[in-house]
């Protein structure tokens, strides 16, 4: 008999509550998110850069520069890529190892996995001029390092290929190498560079980050053809050429906010420490000095530094979230996105929707978080729809162009 | 030279992108919330029942229960709460300890002031009736526990208090005591029900949560006036009477989801472990037996328990949150946020829409990152009007209402 009352209740309620469920959905689900997938099979994609709202070249950082034709899934890899790059592939290669990375690999070879073909991204005045910009990781006397080239593109091939900037010196160990390059509203190439330890206990005495005459842990402020604009900021007679600002761990995504020119990027902690930052020139970042995190070891002590001011980040995550490509929604299918940051991250596997206003978080929402992938990077394609680059959480395989739009 | 060609480059990109943003900012502030300081100089407030879109009942933790007008601001006490209450103010007065909470106390003490006066909840049909519900910490011999009550409002007064529901045995420690009430859509009232063990090292062989014959660490489910549903699950001949769930830590917050009438609880985890899970009959959540966080103590092992399935939680955080009086949205003046789930957390002071479909978290939205506040209790008005009850971060001083609008 009380459970007779009990459905008589429960049937009554869900009556009245029933009819207004269904107008309910169909007003919020024009503000949620749905994945498209649009290619797959890709091998751990970096970065994306739209030649027309349907062609994109796509680099794989296991793989090749790639054209892609997002609408009839025509893929044809760019001919003529540098051959000092070096991979994953060819690591795995050289030294007789299977495969089966990551999970039968132990940790400490795991993390050295970054090294690939990184950024790609066009020249503002790429239909006269056809150049685009590349970060990669290149092999030289002593390991490995960040490199920088530009190259005109014809006929999917590189051609007359230029290298811009090379974070000398090589070094061992694939790990840290930053790679994300972005224009500037000043017409100037913004490149972020990793500091290539991964143990601060391995930190000389002045730290690699803090070390204006290392090439290593900085962001990098070129002109497109790979000189340094004059009116950089000062670091003094020993600086290495170009830095524009220091103390970086691990920074890999840089983006310009279209509504302000100002140039935002992410940065990767150690244990924690993951953070969003905006550039600014002579700032100091702060590796590994502060940090917003721990350190690898419980037992590293940072050196003190006088007189130096350094920058606190706009946001850091009290998680590990490996931070990476981020970009600026700028689109309108999601009316309330507009201008927010879009943060993919690689642990765990994760998408963030940032608000903010002025230089200040307002909100984070995770999106997906019953859907997660490692994600790279998310691209905003010329006529305003956002796209992110991701590979599969488990095994790192299967990396895809995934397209995020209203339910 | 090179700095006038980098202004006049950033003065054309502005000009070009500014025209756009004006009216970007129109659209998104549609969707981006903003709070209002409604009533402030609570004492802790806990939980708030609208008697009208402008009346309410608010129940000060430290203080107590209120009739305030949002609208003109008219604050009075209601008169006749029992006098078995126990809370803070009364604990420290009667400990000569000066009231310098919590900053100068130590932390196994700062832990312990749980307790006070909980839930307010009217009757569906009060209009008519009059009936509130309430939760308290209550004294008795030994110690305190949580406590039910009801009474009819008239005049500014309780009168005919009927308790309801003693979790007895009242135990030593000011802390974890649930007192979440909500009624169902079968009419039937749900009461959350702590597990007062701070330390799991001091739990019984048979953990207490897990103890059918321990009022402690269960979920209850009972008829409005205290009697017990025949409909409930069985849990044995020698379990206590209402138990409608068990395993529970230190649930606080429980809803019900209008439009599928299911109900929904916070639980807070010792180390992590805060979660959101959906209450079902017979449901067993685990604690401490299984947890999706740690323990107090990393020496502490917990028993096995053979043959039972531990319920999921539907969410759990990776942060510390102290998620509380969780409820769903059902307003219309964000459109997004239509059937969220809105929950504050003690911890860091914080807010979170979780946007749920089916039994699944899509995605997690912290709001007011920049403008932390301890949020005890979100709350619909009868009208759709979000509001929440808070208190200041460090001090916990200066209780609030405070609501939550478009910008």
């Amino acid at each position: 008999m009380g459970k007779l009352i009990t459905m008589l209740f429960l049937l009554l309620y869900l009556g009245i509550h029933g009819t207004l469920r269904s107008q309910d959905q169909d007003i919020s689900k024009m503000h949620n998110p749905a994945k498209e997938i649009i290619v797959d099979g890709l091998s751990r994609p970096w970065s994306m850069a739209f030649l027309s709202e349907e062609e994109v070249l796509l680099s794989e950082k296991d793989g090749d520069l790639l054209f892609i034709n997002i609408h009839t899934k025509e893929k044809r890899p760019i001919k003529g890529f540098p051959q000092d790059r070096f991979d994953t592939l060819l690591y795995v290669k050289e030294n007789f190892k299977p495969l089966t990375f990551p999970a039968s690999l132990p940790d400490s070879t795991k993390v050295t996995f970054n090294a690939g073909i990184l950024e790609v991204v066009l020249d503002p005045d790429f239909k006269n001029n056809r150049q685009v910009y590349m970060s990669y990781v290149a092999r030289g006397e002593g390991g490995t390092t960040t490199k920088v080239i530009r190259a005109e593109l014809r006929n999917d091939s590189l051609t007359q290929i230029r290298p811009l900037f090379v974070a000398t010196p090589f070094s061992e160990g694939l790990f840290h190498y930053g790679g994300g390059i972005t224009f500037g509203p000043d017409g100037k190439l913004y490149i972020t560079v990793g500091e290539r330890v991964f143990n601060e206990l391995d930190e000389p005495a002045l730290p690699v980050a803090q070390d204006v005459t290392d090439r290593r842990g900085k962001i990098y402020r070129l002109n497109p053809d790979g000189s340094i604009p004059d009116d950089n900021p000062d670091f003094g007679p020993d600086a290495v050429p170009g830095i524009y600002a220091l103390g970086i761990r691990a920074a890999q995504g840089i983006t310009l906010q279209p509504n302000t020119g100002k140039i935002w990027f992410s940065e990767h902690g150690t244990r924690q420490g993951d953070e969003i930052n905006i550039l600014r020139p002579g700032n100091n970042y702060g590796w590994p000095v502060v940090t917003s995190g721990g350190y690898r070891s419980s037992e590293y002590q940072p050196p003190t530094i006088e007189g130096v001011e350094f920058a606190n980040p706009v946001w850091y995550w009290l998680q590990t979230v490996a931070p990476t490509g981020l970009c600026f929604y700028t689109g309108n299918e999601f009316p309330s996105w507009k201008n927010n940051l879009i943060v993919p991250g690689l642990s765990r596997g994760s998408l963030w929707r940032v608000r903010v206003e002025g230089e200040t978080v307002k909100s984070m929402e995770e999106l997906f978080v019953d859907d997660r992938e490692r994600s790279r990077k998310a691209v905003m394609s010329p006529k305003g729809k956002l796209y992110i680059l991701t590979e599969d959480l488990e095994n790192r395989t299967n990396g895809k162009i995934v397209r995020i739009k209203p339910e």
